[in-house]
């Protein structure tokens, strides 16, 4: 199965790896091209614009950063749309908002292609171990289709019926983690700064019915102030604000989210933006004496 | 080995049950007598007073609801003071702040007493299975003394050095629990009025980082408005209250937290106080519609 | 001096009125035309579609209601840019966001006309006073001769620089009134529930630093839960929300806004968003008692 | 009249000053005994413990930091406890929670005592010039007895029935002040982060509905980041908690409140703690690149 692969970041990069390593032919692209070299040692070919890829390809994967790039990556020269057409198949597994997916669902079918959103929940790990979740909806037959690759990808793929669905889902997981990495953090740094040990604490959380993978496996690394970026701070605290717009839309107030948001924001303003969104715990410890 | 028990609340009355099942001759006393029956039915004796379990027993465990109840079983006419004195060993496993703790630890080791404050986490199931997790602090031989009891009480003991340490560890690990919760309310209620599925957010929940006894426990008799009370709303309020101010004293903001105790507030006046602390979702989801 | 005016909303309709009585020349427009006999009644004439009153006019108010009904009354069929041209002047007035205005201000100038955006401060009874507050951006000379106009609409006209900057101190200023709102009827509601009296505390504040004429005018109302929309609050509501969009632009982390933010949400679930906005203290006093 | 006082910091001071030269006589006790030499250089009279003031004076009235303080001049050795008696009236104009006035009261009428609580709104200036507002509350003969002394401290005295009520009331009005001191504070760096100039800011609010003379006083000195102590920092976030903690008790969830509690945690953390509070705003301000 030949496979286009559009955006090479932390996530791309790994999910492109999988299939390469799975058998699957790939075709990749990538705006800074030279990120394309460790994928061609490994087997893929590289075109030149998200246009050609399309060409090539009857099925493409876009994993890229934010709204914005996905947009461009479609409706800008070179793009998408210049070879999309009956029969190819467009699958954008970036986090973005419902409108965004729609309009980029308009505009593919409009050329009489197939559209499928797949945002994916799991950062950098997951990927590399193709243990993502995919969150997809939109067009059921391509859906089916791609199953095979979702399998080398994910561990799991539900399909979530119309456009916009798949990002809306993706957006309130990512909530739930923002607030739910937030409310750790601030426990962690009560913790210290009432004199207890914050690495007692993770082991008392750890057997008890809050124990999950993430405050294992960030927790020890956030009390040595250790930050790898598996999910940068910057892109959690875009998903929290369009989290919150989907709320605003449909008048759910969340004031939890509210206030971790704006913890993220504080975060961005203190420099950790590119750092793992564990980092936020910063911007909660920050104080004169440190 | 002979323990005393006072308080027979939803956790006081698992906890002692599990000690007369291991074999301890318990003697228990509570506010309102008639709830000590089913204790007596399964091998306990009662005592009308406080000061009558002291007396009778070296090691006396109280279980109560709220610092004010704690205090008044130690103070009051009939009280712990009374009958404490060199030798005995008072512990404590009600959620108290650390100020409570203090006054109490002082009184009992005025009077020659020795104590240990042992607030535990975990509610209503781990403490019919003996799954706690005891978080113990204060007079360490007497702590040493009661492991044969902590070890059927709990999973694990930990000492964590002189008295109030106990008390805050549970408030920081209820904090992030509250906050959790909130966290996990706001994403159910945004799914369910965005048009997706709540019930498939808590199956995507599950496969990811965040997936937690709690949520796997709780999720589905959220999704149905139904809260059996665990642990109590107004309770958890109160936790967090109580670590908020302990973040007060070290002068810890925690926005989500703050947030999260708001939520909860908000929940008590709409007259959920005594149903479980998932309850909460009331307060996120309420709008005209409903 | 000739006007056009596109918008007859609250706002709309008194700022013409305004201008009718102080001797303009008005030609009006509004979605549902029937709105507009009130005006033609005192004067005014009548254009069909935005494109004939640009057309006729050299220069053009718009009071729109929100961002998507700025951008549709120009872009649309029938709309301002069929009919703008070199010399004619577009004064959008409407409080929308910067990057809307900037939008608006490329495909304005992009034709050859003149551009000012000029939101303003002040709900119903200032626009009816000629009291608002007028934040002008955007072409000098257009501002300047629109001064006229501006006189009389207004008390005070700013000029502040670039296209975008009325439309961010607007929102800068709205987003502090709503912080305030939601900080009085907070006071409000508290002092009620503790057995204080709510118009005392409006005596008390009126006699100390904080007193203000908001507090003034909308307290004694919602002691009695009476809400006339001066300033609906699902507009409030929208102005917190892009205010916090540009504090997320530029990093700024703005928890009180973003909990004032979220409580207006709440009051839009409550069925109350087409009030005035003073209404949010019956999301606060919201309890199963009510 | 000869009036006793207890307590000379900033309000004090100013306090006990205004009634000197207004006539009154005064005998003044402070912890540190030498603060009361300016006020012996204008015609006081000192006493070197609380007792001393309240065996000396009928009425005595009490200006203490914070409710420890307030308890402790009463119940301490050498304190008014000591000396008060029947005919005697004791005055606390401290700021303090409910359950502190009520304590002192209870001392107080149990040996005979008269009470009255007064605590004011206004800070140093108000105090200096005879402005304050008293929210007195409690013996109502006592309370019109003292009416000369109000008047030449206050500009308006209220009587607010049961005893508590007074401090409520202040709280109340603290914790409006605290929010609105943070939705202001936001503005500004809001408004200088997006480019517009704060002090222009500063005018368009004083233009419009919300134009108050905390706004107006303050806000000049905060666009210069000048902070001197009117009303320290701690002190407003010590009411901010106490007014947190009445809602509690009332079950009135108050989000802004509750956010602006945390923003004035944070400015705590930032050692702006004896700063003035609308020091707070560097707390939003900072980021790393300041």
């Amino acid at each position: 199965m030949e496979i286009g692969f559009l955006g090479l970041g932390i996530m791309g990069k790994a999910m492109s790896m999988n299939l390469l390593k799975h058998g699957f032919k790939v075709t990749v692209w990538n705006r800074t091209l030279s990120k394309c070299d460790e994928l061609v040692e490994h087997g893929a070919s590289v075109c030149e614009t998200p246009a050609q890829v399309i060409k090539k390809c009857n099925i493409t994967i876009a994993v890229l950063s934010d709204p914005s790039a996905a947009l461009s990556v479609v409706f800008d020269k070179d793009g998408v749309l210049e070879q999309i057409c009956e029969g190819k198949g467009y699958i954008d597994m970036s986090t973005v908002d419902a409108e965004t997916s729609l309009k980029i669902n308009q505009a593919i079918t409009g050329k009489g292609g197939r559209f499928v959103e797949g945002p994916v929940s799991g950062s950098k790990k997951p990927a590399e171990d193709g243990q993502l979740i995919i969150l997809a909806a939109g067009d059921k037959a391509l859906f089916e289709e791609s199953i095979p690759a979702f399998d080398v990808l994910g561990k799991k793929s539900f399909y979530l019926g119309e456009v916009g669905n798949g990002a809306k889902m993706k957006l309130v997981v990512n909530m739930v983690m923002g607030s739910m990495m937030n409310a750790f953090a601030e426990g962690l740094v009560l913790a210290d700064k009432s004199g207890l040990s914050a690495d007692t604490l993770l082991d008392v959380l750890d057997l008890g019915a809050m124990t999950n993978p993430m405050f294992k496996g960030k927790g020890p690394s956030m009390n040595k102030s250790s930050y790898p970026p598996a999910f940068p701070l910057k892109h959690q605290q875009k998903d929290m604000r369009l989290a919150l717009a989907l709320g605003d839309e449909n008048a759910v107030s969340m004031p939890v989210a509210a206030a971790a948001n704006e913890a993220f924001k504080k975060a961005r303003s203190l420099g950790l933006g590119d750092l793992d969104f564990s980092a936020v715990i910063e911007a909660v410890r920050f104080s004169k004496e440190d």
